[in-house]
């Protein structure tokens, strides 16, 4: 099970890294790169026609203003690519998010929210889990995780404000 | 392989009839409701709740204005869920496409453009060619043919542009 | 007279604080939750459906992002909804308010402006007002006492660009 | 039970018809009026100062553009005020909804989706129906009647499909 | 020749401030007030209706959020109003601008840039200009003063940049 | 009592002719031009540099798309420029307001709504009778026929609902 | 001297006709081509890597929705890239427009106006003109055409206003 | 080989630094300038006017709020122009980019991103190169730099995740 996290520019770590952490928290094999749809084109390209052979299953790709990144490893590859926009100093992520989702037809870019490290792995995560069913039982259990943490700050809450 | 294929209202049709065409012509079985968030919650509810043991491996949920059917399907599933928004009558699509795609953390929808039909059904099957290998010829054939579709649109073009 | 007072997590808690005090200042019991759409969905779903025989009579619904959680236990209830989107770390809010507001008919929700917190509270007791005829004083206290506070603001600038 | 259903100016008629319509379908009397928070000032004002002795539980007001009506009325009466964004010749209803629902604090507007004309009535009878306890079980078929409706709509769809 | 100045809460006087040094510095006398359309609005309709007979010759009104107060006044005078948009703590003054300056047909409202609090002061003295002469010379002066600080600052950077 | 119209194409005409019509009407004599900031801007220059020695003594300025034509005559006058977006084939007429609206410190342009045709009339109307006081009774009555006109639909409007 | 036309999709073409016939009017050879960052990704490597050494000089490259087309082929030139963004069917061209204009710091895309083809041709023939002395005149031969189409569009309306 | 830059306030030289540093670094001579659309007119089109004779090649232009500088610069010459909007106070950005790029048919700005100094200055080197043979050696390192930039960051980045 291997996941690859592609960032558009180093500075974009600091969102990446929660999506790392998810990643290998569930077990998944995580290869981390930074490469740019503008800058290194040729090394973008052979990497996603590559990624397939090179036992890759699914790529996240994050970029931000006009985030052409994850649409341009798309047309390189059959493997499901996730977008993640990044928010940028101006824009507010805007343009990094339409410039991920509005794919022209035939070429998907499956988003998520800007910024939103997370839920890129738990999505790369639901995808493995078809082929990989010991993803399954993991995936309940963070949504369980989840669920308790919303009821005990709902049972803090109730608390606080009996006060 | 089985996607679902779930729109919040029956007038959404025009847009995901493309959709289902789509699935169809991969041979993908798609099981194909109108469901929604809002009228029909505890019927959504359940659906996603069984969606799994009934064999269904994505869910490709549409809808527009406050779009939370994608949101919500995936609050009750572990699968992978699809958000397509569909454009209303005003906000250009831009009210589905926050709503559907802006999730907070640990809930991911993989979100495609605004009435991106085709491509919701383009990414269902390359999320189940993970696991089904018959699934990747396929895709391939479908790139080669959209690429073929535009050499072919390059030639014309330019035998035009001569006279 | 009860009105719950939901947020989508805990984060949302420095907006609410002002809902709750409001509305205990007119002497309203309030019921504040913790509650997710999406990470607590059955949760959210028996929550409404109870709201009515338990003797709420009006929710408040505060989330941010894809703000689903006044749409949903709108979809479970027949009470009236107040909606309060959440300013999130992006989109200024334009996210929560289009989730929160583009509402599809039948199924409305009363949405008030990004960060509210205060509005939702006196809406609330406005509709209250109706049955508790009480209420219809304190209202018209209130609204006298933010006159008064204009006027004196009014008087103090006077003075201050008068020197 | 009577509510006034206001608009800004004639050429908004025909999305309150929807709203008039619904009203009246639940037995809800209704006090239709032009009136505009501009034009006829004193008109509007004096409406609201008198609405409550004059019988009126609920306001709703429908405006389009920078859409003042809603607020101005709300600031001459304790009533709950309903906000109908009207979409316009441009914006696409955006400077309606922003000015309808981004109402300072103390003075709350309970705005629903733009051009929601039914949105407005069915808000309207839920906040009546705290009062008017008959209503809730026409609340509760109207829900009925929705959900039957898309069930209906799910098995034709399922049939279409399956052709 | 006197202006007033009418801003919809005292927090708005940052912005104001200028408003009025630059009324004063070109001997225009100022009424500044706080005036809320929604919390005291009778307050704002008597000021608007007597504006002319006190004296007044333009109203600059300043607010924020969902800014109705231009407009208002707008509507019980026939005096030149000036809508200033104030900056709010969402929305980045969209809303505000959109409030303002969007109004329906007969009753303008002479919209200056977001927090351009100079500008309406500059705007009132040109229309007073018209009416009194002395103050066209000031004008000129004011526009040469400008144009010698941009030569100066436009030297200035020439040696800067010559380093 | 001289106005200059002045558009930038000649295509902006049919949202103009509402313009000029209210401003004979009110018995203001119009100078209407076609000038370009971009491609006639030394006749722009020149015209508005001698704008007031012309007699003219307010100018109202319409231009769509990157609207800088009332921005421009402003830098070259002290007379007070009234600035009428237009609606273009893209962007709703946001580009046009935003263009013409966010003046930097010193040269305000005095906006009016998208399209606004017979406001921005009214508005150099207002502006002319500061000195015109004949002007005055005009626009007292140009309120009152609106007034009467809103109240003939209202009444017209509780007909029909009545029925 | 010549300019490449590239557009993403032959759709495009209506827009692209004005930017061809434009280019041959001042004698410009073009190389109209349909290619696609998405769909034909090595064509359009190949293409911008080889485009310098082919004899183009400019490149022009028109896209709607997610529009890649400009900068991925800039990442591939140093040759001077023009971006004409496209509107599409829905979002009003802005996702065109900021997927284009947004580049990262590097590679720049000359950006002109949504659906602006005209003037994607002009700037092309302006850069050219730096080194094809020739085209100067053209321009501002061009340049007395659209002054001079004005004047006669002035003279127009000045007579119908007149009647 | 120069190039102007001109910038509508000193206070934009933060961004403008970089743009002038990259030109000196790419051996170009800079004239940077102050220069005001609307408070040095007369100055901008007679530098604009006179640019060429002057032998300047390109104008690099730019502005924030109401950003004309770009547009009426190009109004005045058939050199290149690029324009580069200043992020402002308020509204991102938007206001600046649309006011810089939503040029009419005919004149031309060919706008980089959003407070994109850097780019400005390469795109003027990429149009100056075509005349300029030395400078595409130097394009070429650059682009080599970048690549090797991110080569380096990627070597980096995966050094860390492995640790």
């Amino acid at each position: 099970m291997k996941v690859a996290v592609i960032m558009g520019s180093k500075s974009d770590y600091p969102v990446l890294e929660k999506t790392i952490q998810t990643l290998k928290a569930f077990g998944v094999e995580v290869e981390a790169r930074v490469m740019s749809a503008h800058r290194t084109p040729e090394l973008a390209a052979q990497f996603a026609d590559n990624a397939e052979k090179n036992g890759i299953e699914v790529i996240i790709a994050a970029a931000g203003k006009a985030a052409h990144l994850a649409g341009v490893l798309a047309g390189h590859t059959i493997l499901p690519v996730i977008g993640l926009p990044i928010k940028s100093s101006t824009m507010d992520g805007m343009d990094s998010l339409l410039s991920t989702v509005q794919m022209p037809g035939g070429i998907p870019v499956a988003t998520v929210a800007i910024n939103g490290g997370e839920n890129a792995a738990i999505l790369a995560v639901q995808i493995l889990s078809l082929k990989y069913g010991e993803l399954k039982e993991k995936l309940r259990q963070f949504k369980q995780d989840m669920l308790e943490k919303v009821l005990k700050d709902d049972a803090s809450l109730q608390e606080e404000v009996a006060k």
